[in-house]
């Protein structure tokens, strides 16, 4: 495909309202309600198991896998990289958000290995996404970022070709390539930012898309650009951050392809 | 009794609102805030505390205790144990939640142990309830049922006479039966299985019942009453599941009895 | 100063929206999201990292560390006590939040040892401060208080002189001090104590206002002005405890001089 157009992203969301794929997340503390709540609204299910005792069993009942960086310490370490080498080798779509990255050595090494097991997508904003393709300084700021994301996108490019992934770098503009094929999604509102968490549900949500899309390039385009409109819509209803986050769950919810059609920027 | 009667089910709210029992909460990351939210919305005073090196000495302070397994891993198992064994020795009312407990053997292992320990209520889902009381299959997908609650009723009754306890399935129809006793509660509305952890503050509630209403039949009926009560106002002034959340707290926190008793729906 | 005047209250929210300064928290995980959602709406940018393997460097890169012991336990402890060895060393202002410090030995030979690391602000209810000057007997009830603010105003300054910090009692009024100085603030809203975590997010907006103004009363006065006159706000416009929360990240993130000069009541 050259890009994808609007029909065959609006068909990755039926698919997950029809099959309501089974996501498990071993994400951070601060999102993990948001994120199941994120993955409700959107038609799938939810699942958040990290315990050494069950991870590897319960990682074969899945559907796809998010690992998600934003509190990691050494126990969760553990049971991420048990959960991603089992997807890996039951050839299980996971999608890695890379939280903060660049601002410590210990996450930039967690992220080293965590690439190594064949994520289907890497979701990140610029700063992240510039850390773990680049020399390996500090970058960003806590979980923000402090690059915009076109310095970001050959960054995407490189990364993507090098471990044979597709990467998604959000921002004002999202960019999904799988270092060939680059598209842009020119949706969302800046008010999203003010929200903790938007991104790490971004990425639980390109989760459930890359259970049901196998071409990864699609799956994270149509996720993120679902999730971008619903958050125009959300924006567009509230009056401040705490009203956007609960209305862009009921917009995930009530998305309609005729709304979704009319409100899509891909290119 | 035959059955519990409409003025004595808001006794017990009455009750919780003017005693506002403190409620000790060993439970999943996902739903902390929803249950403390939920407890506190019902008149309760939720806490969440779990230390190997003060859980034993604060169960001795509590009016109830709500055990879920949600996120449970071996250090959460060792407070729970240590918990529910306190509270057993000193009589006092705990709620187990086994979230998802069909998923892997670790879970079921540990709600065997935690079922020796004498809850005074069981929570679950249809494919939880069976599993607690079945051939040790796994079931459910994820922390939702697969079964229906019908199918569920005659394991409940079982598992409530084997165990001496009281066991409440939830789902479009909850039952509440303590293998004698059985009661229905035909409230609630679907938009709350899109909702994470509603039924984890279920059981919240449930504990807090349990702490100011020594039948245990009556404590559940009356907190899944209200809770479903709760849901549907709650549904009803909703556009989705963010804003079903948020009108859910405010239906617990404002709901009268000419409400309660021209909604509820008890047999 | 006399007392902080209303110019230098809104200078300070003024500088905390410029500056956006990075606050790291260890805390509970009740109120991660929404002490994070609190940040965000106030112009600062929330971080939540605990591991041992990366807190001493984390700390290194940030504005101020806000410290929690709502589910404290061996390890967050272990964390606690090396990030404000470093924020000490480092003489970077970092605030203590003492929750529910009376339910145990344990939590209150934990806030006996960090209290040793210099906090720049102690933010307490007048239980939790009472607990920290005085006896060692058992206070509070869970997380809430039982006893009035008023009580606790000696033992507040005692505890801020004999610390050298500034100790904030909050409930019905609110009062700062340094030991000399003392102010109140009589905003809020009663129904704020039926929303979890609001205690805990107005500490975290403490630590937002301390990394941009070095006079500590007069930091934490605005912090708490601002809070509770968002409290308020919020509070008028809610049908309860759900609509509560919503709003009340609105109304942080909205706020303008002229809403807070005709509403804050400091003296």
């Amino acid at each position: 495909m050259s890009e994808p157009n609007t029909e065959a992203l609006w068909t990755c969301t039926e698919k997950v309202r029809a099959r309501k794929p089974l996501v498990h997340n071993i994400t951070n503390y601060v999102v993990m309600n948001t994120s199941a709540n994120t993955l409700l609204a959107a038609g799938a299910s939810p699942a958040m198991v990290h315990a050494e005792d069950e991870v590897d069993a319960f990682t074969a009942l899945v559907d796809a896998l998010v690992i998600n960086i934003g509190t990691i310490d050494a126990r969760l370490a553990t049971a991420m990289r048990r959960a991603t080498a089992r997807a890996q080798a039951l050839g299980k779509p996971w999608v890695l958000d890379p939280v903060a990255v660049g601002i410590t050595p210990f996450r930039r090494e967690q992220c080293r290995q965590l690439l190594q097991a064949g994520p289907r997508v890497v979701r990140g904003n610029a700063s992240e996404i510039l850390t773990l393709q680049g020399d390996g300084e500090q970058r960003g700021r806590g979980a923000d970022s402090t690059d915009p994301v076109e310095v970001a996108q050959a960054a995407a490019q490189a990364l993507a070709t090098k471990h044979g992934t597709t990467v998604a770098v959000t921002g004002e503009v999202d960019v999904v390539t799988d270092g060939t094929r680059l598209v842009r999604i020119a949706n969302g509102h800046a008010m999203m930012t003010t929200v903790t968490g938007l991104g790490c549900s971004a990425s639980a949500l390109v989760g459930a898309y890359a259970a049901v899309e196998e071409d990864a390039v699609l799956a994270a385009t149509a996720a993120l650009a679902v999730f971008a409109v619903g958050g125009e819509l959300a924006a567009e209803r509230s009056a401040g951050p705490g009203s956007l986050q609960m209305h862009l769950f009921d917009a995930l919810h009530g998305l309609d392809e005729a709304t979704f059609r009319a409100r899509v920027r891909v290119s």
